[in-house]
């Protein structure tokens, strides 16, 4: 395998989609965000992505199987007659080198445009401020042309206010979008240096759901936040009170990924 | 040398191939599984696979020759008339870089699959615990697809107990093969952290020798466990005895690599 | 996007174009010339370069639009009637690997010899002499062939007092160009480690302004040598007088760039 | 520049070229034997090697000019008529990746087979043994075909006793040779970890000497091993009668590179 290649399970037809890009990224926000739309509303994947300068890594399902790291593309029919329909995008990895960056994220928004004739493109990440717990995570936006920004007057997101810059997907999607005649956003959910951080992704989610007239319920998304609270508390007492062991705190269930060659 | 090249020293005709592979890795698992069936089985080397993606090292031989690192093939030719011949995949190294990785093990399946009319893959890899020694090492299986889990019942292997990612060859073949439409399954030895594991190897072994009805002498195998068991008692021993000093445990001959430029 | 690609907005008519290439780099010497010259001149730009070889970056822009990483072609018209036309290639960055900084580097050469017509290149960087803080910076000089540095007696630039390497664009777009048959110089304004080294870029400036007859005005570029001055100048009384504390002391505005993903 | 080029200065005409690699490595052995050769024997180039795949520098000259970093071929017309004529590879530096270290080397091969019509190779390279100063250093060979180690009896060459791996040109210039159908030797001096090593380089000269039937003037090879024993014997003191301070001990002067961009 020498190129990024996208397989189409099947044909799909779809009305003036809207593409949510949600990969992997400071804080999981992305892939958050991706994956509660994905399983609320039961999204149906209809393409993969292999790539060359992904991982060489191939997961090992629980059921036995395997899969190769991917991207994946999923569908949301749209709700209202003549609505958008809703591509998702997300997946394990991102591209290694900058090479691959350019290289995958330029096919993806080919794809977009010229495969699934695409109108718009959402992409989601984490706006890290390097400093504490974030207690109400805001929601910055940056947009193709700013033009685009009066699109999403009342949407409490916060334009002209982050500064700096966005590295892999959420930005060069944005970039190639741009250069061919796409407009699109991305949203950054305020973070801190949190792993996986489910406020900042509701706070992504809350602005997305109401542009895109969606109803989401948030269940899942609470009992994440609920239970990185617990954990955290559940740590600062710990710290307080000087008990401290082997054994880490309740709720604070790493994962530790096994690794073969 | 731009790309991969397999060089065939001579046109071999297989029946029905079954492909072990056995490159290094965790444990080295795969790659003295591999060596111990080409050894005990005087399997003949048929094809030479050699890689820009590879180290650019080239190896001393101990009669003053020379040899550029590579992975090679092997061929056991079937005990019973009509039975599948073995083919072995082993050598010094695997590629370097990710996009090395997908080019050079997707071109094995291919070699595989449309010069040798190949059937069904076996890879062999170590499944590191990170703890401490593991006294009875279990093997543990990943299958191209669920359903070919069947053909391993009453076969001592575990399936979906693995967790987390394979790396390398041992996962991305299977891959490439579940992609092409061949069929094959990773066999993983429990390992810790030990540079060669031996028992790990002999576990994996014993599983493959049942399946592919092999009569596998492991006398050379169980010497390497011993000689491995004895070196690690005497040093336990010695740290016991406060007993130590610059010469090395004995049966602990460490080789030292000697690199020139 | 597989390939470097130049893209101009406009179609540019130039007489005898000069090119002055000021691109990151130690001391940041290139930029400040190049941005300074841009700034003071007004001048026009007419070509952007994208490359799959930059590092995988958008910049988010305070008007709350992005912009892909870039290297960007300006235009300063001649002053005096038949008189050379200035362009100026400054940008974010500069390409990651060995392989980009070839290829970026001999695209930059071809385009301005065969599609803009040019003529004689300079590039600027720093000459870091890994010591304290230089008083009176000095600018060193190589050129493409020896010939050319009788073009520059009289200009106060050092030639064969400068030893070992110089990386990067500032050294390669000269090798390519020699390789094309353009001449061109080196201009390399002495400095420490600072990050950013006004009194290196306005020494090269200063050169630069009387050989191409320019007249540049410096308050901009004084301001912030006065600025970094008295930064430097609190901070020793600071350490003199034992006062420390976390807020950086005056003038001392050092930007926290934010990485999202 | 995408691809590796070899630019000949002239079409030389030569009879049955034999090749002499010296490229930078451990203990610069192989440099020091070319650059020797080309010194004593006033060799004239008639090649360049440049590639994309070599760092991105450009030296400055100490008469003001810069050249782009490369390998460089040179020729000593045989001595005697009808014998072989010389060629000989040196340069500043090696390619940086494998993928690059396999092109730039099959290349050569290619260049001296098809381009030269040679007949022969000698790689020389430093061994190093890890250990303390070498005070003898012994000469270790390794040839394409165990066949070739008859030409080199009675020339002090120990075959078969070196171990390990050879990384870059010196090995992989002789593995394509092999390949080619050419046959050829890597010579390398024993060495320990000194930056530059002309003992071992006078080692390897000695023997190459012989067998090329050159009669090599010693006398700055030697001067050079003086001067490295008399700075060795300085530290020596120094560190025995407890003086020491800023400045490096006498004979002990070190190149300072300076790196600009």
């Amino acid at each position: 395998m020498k190129e990024t290649v996208i397989k189409m399970d099947k044909k799909v037809k779809l009305n003036k989609p809207i593409l949510i890009v949600g990969l992997p990224g400071i804080g999981s926000v992305g892939k958050l965000v991706a994956g509660h739309l994905i399983k609320e509303f039961k999204a149906k994947r209809f393409a993969m992505l292999y790539s060359p300068h992904f991982p060489h890594q191939v997961v090992m399902r629980s059921d036995g199987g395997i899969r190769l790291v991917s991207n994946r593309f999923y569908v949301i029919k749209a709700q209202k007659r003549g609505g958008s329909d809703l591509v998702l995008l997300t997946g394990d990895v991102q591209a290694v080198t900058p090479e691959g960056q350019y290289q995958v994220n330029s096919k993806i928004v080919d794809f977009f445009k010229k495969e699934l004739g695409g109108k718009f493109i959402y992409t989601v990440g984490g706006y890290s401020i390097g400093q504490g717990v974030v207690s109400r995570p805001r929601v910055f936006g940056n947009t193709t042309r700013t033009k685009v920004i009066s699109q999403f007057r009342d949407s409490n997101i916060l334009f002209g206010q982050s500064k700096g810059l966005i590295w892999g997907s959420a930005g060069l999607i944005l970039a190639f979008a741009k250069m061919s005649g796409i407009d699109g956003i991305c949203l950054m959910g305020e973070t801190s240096f949190l792993e996986v951080d489910a406020s900042a992704a509701k706070a992504v989610l809350t602005v997305l759901a109401k542009k895109l007239e969606l109803k989401v319920d948030m269940t899942g998304m609470d009992a994440k936040i609920t239970k990185a609270a617990t954990a955290i508390h559940a740590f600062e007492q710990q710290v307080a009170t000087g008990f401290g062991g082997a054994s880490g705190p309740a709720g604070n269930e790493a994962s530790h990924p096994t690794y073969i060659r």
